[in-house]
């Protein structure tokens, strides 16, 4: 492989160069004004695609922003076919005045490159690129079929993927599925991610009058739809951190030895994350679990927003005639996102039972937890090519959060999905000042390539 | 008196006139808009004031919407004086479509006047000024000197009245000050309030990130300030609705045998408050205490509002920065607001001690509580003027909130201030179809001139 990487070495220059071009498209999903600048950058990537040897392309819009679309085959008929999956769209740039230089005019300082998106996730799309051009150029072929298929919705809200994969997916019929779009644990440790956690949302009103009164007239004999609302999530949430609702925790998979060995030899990552949070301090959380574990397999309950009454600056003297509330509760394997919204709906009418109040719950949004088997061949094939890049042995981490495509690749094809990236905790990818380390730029586009290297001696 | 109470009734159509004519001015105060309506209300109750009688009137004005007053003085120079209060502006009219008539084309309905500011306050300044022309024209003079003193900044805010007292408080130098702003306990019930409560109004931050973070990534290990925060709301009301803060009982006065008698003999009207509030039933509120005696005689505490992260429609998976509450909480005699507010200080401090979040309280308004002592002759005065004109015994209540004027009455004098009012709980004096009984402005401008007749035997 020494000709493959020597090839990314020498031109390292010209894969920066592209990608800065790349990251200079302000391709904004979630803001309309920007719809025309992420059409440009799918027809930018579109290109890059045709240049880098694609034997075929494509644009395909749907109402929302287009998935791009491209494909590299085998020299050898019998060669796998992997799904690389990543994003062109990026994040918006609020608090302008935070950047230190525009978020749209890359910039190298200290051995990054700064500027939204370079890290989340078009640096990691052109990683995946810049192999294949390297793979071409050096041995005229690729040892796998490659099949790329880059959103342009993964940070707003679209269905442009699922449409492309319900016309298209059984064409795709991929062996395996690499998604670069995550992050390492730290700096120069080969992260492979395992899981991710599902989703319960949901909406609570507590109300208990038609209209708000007055608190000096009424205070004291009328109910206070606020007090009830504090009162029933402050007992969701037991002394020791522990959710209260009845039956949360019974399938809740428990962690064997080695899980629990792996955790905790990445405490000493832990701080990093404490630190991208902005947290003074980690929270004493679920009592007898480490922060990681908490973040990663333990399921969890929060509050993620509170309204009632009067809000703005000043006094007004009123007992609120209503409170809502938002909660998102992370799930873990094997909790059920339909059991759990029951038993929380059903406990929730328990605890406001016998107060002069209306409930009323919303279910806004929920999603299974995922969790891959490490026993797969594409596991193992991600794990020895990270060591052949970065020299070290790779770690198993998980994603506290959800990434959407990550569940639908995997229930539509029910192959193993490879969370292969390349980012770190301290990278801002949703904040001000968003930034790629060049090392990871340049480790990245290797670790691509020695993976369809190890893929390619995977039995289809 | 039955000429000066003869006139009275056939005089009504020419009293329910002009009643009228003053409710036709929108004079609310607290929308800029109306500050020329304001005015303009000003100079026609300055006009009124001139039109029957008064020895001098003047008009006040202010930074904000200015103070009219005016002075009628008694035939016999040593007749006591006394000061009446009452207010000539009105609260907004939001939720027009709730209106079955328009607010300022005031409407005669079922024994009713409907329209904005017909029970408050302009009702019950037109009463003094008709009882006020009905001695004159029948007696040729009055058995008091009459200082009317009408503010229009009543339901804003503003230092109208504060400046028109320190310009002009020492020549008022009255005996007896009487406010005709409240209301009775029940339809044919004449009522006078004995007190109100006090204040103590707070706002409380607590805060634990510099910004929102992903309710995914972080969830479980980073403390959440709203969940703190409803736990510190939730913990200052025990299981028996009582208020937790250490001390907050301490200066508590208890009530006699007699007062609470008295508040048992009104458990009937109770259920016309709960109507008014709109309650489906009666909080449990603190145990042991019945309605009356929780919403007048006994402190509470209330959450006036609640905010914290992600307050729009629809779904967004945060853990929030911060999290605020605005608190309101009603003082009785003998609770110092100063106390009460350093006493809940240091109780949430307790409270999130050990959490990794930091604490910020602000003291945004205190009051001290008010309770009128009922052995003063101009009590017992209007006793008796409200048995001739009731013909039934006057019953003591008390006002959950508080009048800002009548504590810079009683601050300023030190002389007993009697609360004589004609409105009814359900009347909706701040709601959507204001109105006043006209049975209750006929008894109500009877009422003020026999009050007047039983002052005038009062020595000064």
């Amino acid at each position: 492989m020494d000709d493959v990487l020597g090839f990314l070495e020498q031109n390292f220059d010209h894969a920066l160069a592209g990608l800065t071009a790349f990251c200079r498209i302000p391709s904004i999903s979630a803001v309309p004004s920007h719809r025309h600048d992420v059409m440009r950058c799918a027809i930018h990537l579109h290109g890059a695609m045709m240049r880098y040897g694609a034997t075929k392309a494509g644009i395909y819009p749907d109402w929302g922003h287009p998935v791009v679309s491209g494909e590299w085959s085998a020299g050898r008929p019998d060669a796998p076919t992997v799904l690389v999956y990543g994003h062109y769209d990026v994040q918006p740039v609020d608090h302008l005045e935070a950047w230190q230089s525009p978020p749209f005019e890359p910039e190298i300082r200290d051995g990054y490159l700064y500027g939204r998106g370079t890290v989340d996730d078009k640096g990691q799309v052109w990683m995946h690129l810049m192999a294949i051009e390297a793979w071409r150029r050096t041995r005229g072929e690729l040892p796998i079929t490659i099949k790329m298929v880059v959103e342009g919705e993964e940070e707003s809200e679209g269905t442009s993927l699922v449409s492309f994969l319900a016309a298209h997916g059984k064409e795709l019929a991929p062996d395996a599925i690499v998604i670069s779009d995550t992050a390492m644990v730290a700096r120069g440790v080969p992260t492979i991610t395992l899981g991710m956690r599902g989703l319960c949302y949901l909406e609570v009103e507590v109300e208990s009058l038609p209209a708000d009164v007055h608190s000096g007239t009424f205070g004291g004999a009328v109910e206070n739809p606020a007090q009830v609302l504090c009162r029933v999530l402050a007992s969701l949430k037991n002394h020791y951190g522990q959710v209260t609702i009845p039956g949360f925790y019974d399938s809740v998979r428990s962690l064997s030895g080695r899980e629990r060995q792996e955790l905790d030899a990445l405490a000493c990552y832990e701080e990093q994350f404490r630190l991208a949070a902005g947290a003074q301090q980690f929270s004493r959380g679920e009592w007898g679990y480490s922060p990681f574990t908490r973040m990663w397999r333990r399921p969890t309950l929060d509050i993620c927003g509170l309204r009632s009454g009067f809000i703005e600056e000043g006094v007004k003297t009123i007992i609120p005639a209503r409170a809502h509330a938002k909660i998102s509760m992370r799930l873990v394997p094997d909790q059920d996102p339909k059991e759990i919204m029951n038993a929380t709906e059903e406990h929730l009418r328990l605890l406001t039972q016998g107060r002069a109040v209306r409930l009323s719950v919303k279910r806004l949004d929920s999603g299974r937890p995922y969790l891959a088997d490490r026993n797969r061949l594409a596991i193992a094939a991600a794990q020895r090519a990270l060591f052949r890049a970065f020299g070290r042995e790779t770690v198993f981490a998980y994603e506290g959060g959800s990434i959407p495509a990550l569940k639908t690749f995997a229930d539509m094809f029910g192959k193993p999905c490879v969370l292969f990236g390349f980012g770190l905790p301290d990278e801002q990818s949703h904040g001000p000042n968003e930034r790629l380390l060049l090392d990871n730029f340049r480790l990245g586009m290797k670790s691509c390539a020695l993976l369809y290297d190890e893929l390619s001696r995977m039995n289809k």
